[in-house]
């Protein structure tokens, strides 16, 4: 396996992918000298109903592109277009970089509720201009990773594999979004360009239309399988077990022909997948395993190996490369503090949290997760570890900190060993996992 | 406005964003010699139940990137690290690009089940290549502009802006996006990169920030409004109505600041626009506009207005941005013709049809869509409009077609007029819009 690529800018113009207001505010800061630091956090109020925790990721890619940003000549050119923007504005723009902090929890810890996955420190026109950028990023990675992790839980074990590419909204989700399947725990993914630009193993097998390119489906699969020694044959085009039949007289007639597994990919999966095996195992194959796609969810693939069908590997797409049943999070970027002073939007029966903050999560004597806390940053006497670190300080990466983002494949299958039983579930439900605000966290709620 | 950008590959592995079984399948063609002509076509088995029609975007855009397609030195040397391909294939590969046939509906066309959006007549190894990719562009476009364009009608000819870009999927989707939603009719856009690409006119107000880092909220309105004459406040950070009130004071002691809208964003949006609205007459301010926001989607923009809310403009994101209700369709991709020969995969309950198509669309004496005919591409004697157009010829792109694609919007504009009144309702039903297969596909249907 190759290293995965490092984040790098590959749009000169990406620095304009904002919300306009981002850079009439920031212009507004430039005129009214209005250059404090300021603090934003980001974090997500509601838990999608079919959710029940949702990982952290993206923010190490994101933090890392950000501290890449400028506004080049052609980016510059653009907004001198619109007319909205003064020339001494656009010059201060030509020197602007991210010199601020960046805080993160590390890719693939499991977050909740109002908990911070991010905090932004910076002059405030520098961290304003960062919101709609860090948080469609952000938002991405998680939501792909928080899917794909309860397929790997479903699959108890088995391989997983994205097939998704297709299904996926546009370029950058469906490469970067075997980014997040790698830290969620996937076998592997069909998208080679995904696979290669991201380290995750690349699967395939063969489409319907090889089939049917060739007059005859016992020579699709011969002539495939002469192809790719050890590959796997896609036996339902037209009769799936009679394709078994087929895959069994081939290997039989010509014994140095290996094929190492079949794929179902349409009816019935679960009879399907136990009338395969008998035929398989009957012609001495038992080696040979059995690989189910089809539209498949977490649901389905929980309900097929419930009823005890023998399958082996599960290839998904459809469903998780949208994350179809939660395909967004409101994640928020909220100012929290602005020169010093904690600052706080009036949200009626919303908690509004200012100030920088750290998330504490404690362990039972188990190792298991027994909740969290959140506090000041600096807030003394908090009992759990401390979840947030510096990613950047003063607008450089911190590369240690970098490489350990390649640990977030490990830390996600940790985490799964310690979470509650009962946030491992599928089903939606509100078995609480407690999140409390610290005292000073409490006290300044209270006064707000 | 400057005219859209002209589409580009600006990833010069673009071509590896395939599934990794299009060039084992390739290489399989390639090996065995297979390269007479193939036609996939593309098109939807279900529309998503809460939809009742799909406007067909982003085949243009598609196409003329699938023209661009090369694989360069760095692609090559990705796949030649994979230890899958012969050097003679990898050599064949450096020389690919597609000479092909692109026929396809044009963008904005109203859509229904198993209609072709696109066909494709190549000699396999091409034709076989796109599918991943072409899968992946079209989805996008069409899953967004049809999810628009019930924002558009929703809001009965008011404005309806896009505010989506941080809760979209990612870079492309964003951007790209835009594209869509230009066709859809969105009136504008928050989404500089995306506006500035795809010529939809930008929009932006300003943020709750923007307040907070203020000490005093009227500070903040009289500086944003001395900035930007003209300009939309956001009046809802502490109290809605008492920053309405701040609104109108501010505008009796400085009259030459100019606001044109409030924007509400939380709350009962149609009490508070009352109430604005209220205030904003009595102190003879009937020119300010109120524009609303937070979570909105076209359900609820309907309620609002049958309510009788005088809000005259909706910014919209979250819901539209992902197209939440509805976030992917089952675009199939499928080998219909090789060498000249009908090809179908046999799926039991579903309609699979064969050979290159046309689809016809007929209209009633008011010249409304009465019904559609999917026919076989030279099939005679049939009535209606033929929508398929040839778009690329032997790998070139028509230059004139592509003007064309510009007339998208015009074409959404239209066709919602054209539409009968059923399928322009919001809520979900089946009222069915007839679509009928033409006698020579009846034939080939009950036969396969």
């Amino acid at each position: 396996m190759t290293a995965p690529s490092s984040p790098r800018v590959d749009d000169d113009e990406l620095v304009l992918l904002t919300d306009l207001y981002q850079l009439t505010m920031t212009q507004a800061y430039w005129k009214e000298a209005m250059q404090e630091r300021a603090t934003f956090s980001l974090f997500f109020r509601q838990m999608p109903p079919t959710r029940r925790f949702m990982l952290a990721c993206g923010q190490q890619h994101a933090a890392a592109l950000l501290c890449q940003l400028r506004f080049g000549d052609t980016a510059l050119e653009r907004l001198a277009g619109t007319g909205l923007f003064d020339a001494g504005f656009l010059d201060w723009l030509a020197d602007w970089s991210f010199e601020g902090d960046i805080w993160t929890l590390p890719e693939g810890t499991p977050v909740f509720e109002n908990e911070p996955l991010m905090e932004v420190e910076a002059p405030i026109a520098q961290a304003q201009l960062l919101e709609s950028l860090v948080m469609n990023l952000v938002q991405l990675e998680t939501v792909l990773a928080s899917k794909a992790v309860r397929l790997v839980i479903a699959a108890r074990g088995r391989p997983v594999v994205d097939f998704g590419m297709r299904r996926m909204h546009g370029v950058d989700a469906a490469v970067r979004g075997v980014r997040a399947y790698r830290s969620a725990g996937l076998a592997g993914t069909s998208n080679v360009l995904g696979g290669l630009r991201h380290d995750l193993a690349l699967s395939g097998t063969m489409a319907h239309s090889y089939i049917l390119a060739h007059d005859d489906e016992r020579e699709a699969f011969r002539a495939f399988a002469r192809h790719y020694p050890g590959t796997t044959l896609l036996v339902d085009t037209h009769d799936t077990l009679a394709g078994v039949r087929k895959v069994i007289e081939i290997m039989r007639e010509e014994p140095e022909v290996a094929v190492r597994a079949i794929r179902l990919d349409s009816g019935d999966l679960g009879e399907l997948a136990r009338g395969a095996r008998e035929l398989l195992d009957a012609a001495g194959h038992d080696d040979i395993t059995i690989v189910a796609s089809s539209g498949l969810d977490e649901v389905q693939i929980e309900t097929l190996l419930e009823d005890g069908a023998p399958i082996d590997a599960f290839g998904v797409g459809t469903q998780m490369g949208v994350s179809a049943d939660a395909p967004v999070i409101d994640l928020s970027y909220k100012l929290v503090e602005y020169a010093g002073t904690p600052r706080v939007k009036h949200s009626p029966g919303k908690i509004n949290l200012p100030c920088r903050k750290q998330l504490y999560r404690r362990r039972d004597a188990d190792g298991r997760y027994a909740g969290d806390v959140i506090a000041l940053r600096d807030e003394p006497g908090i009992d759990g570890e401390p979840l947030l670190r510096p990613l950047v300080r003063a607008g450089r990466l911190d590369d240690d900190e970098m490489a350990r983002a390649d640990e977030a494949r490990e830390r996600v299958r940790e985490s799964l060993e310690r979470l509650p039983d009962a946030l491992r579930r599928l089903a939606p439900g509100d078995d609480g996992y407690p999140v409390d605000l610290s005292p000073e966290l409490q006290r300044l709620q209270a006064g707000s």
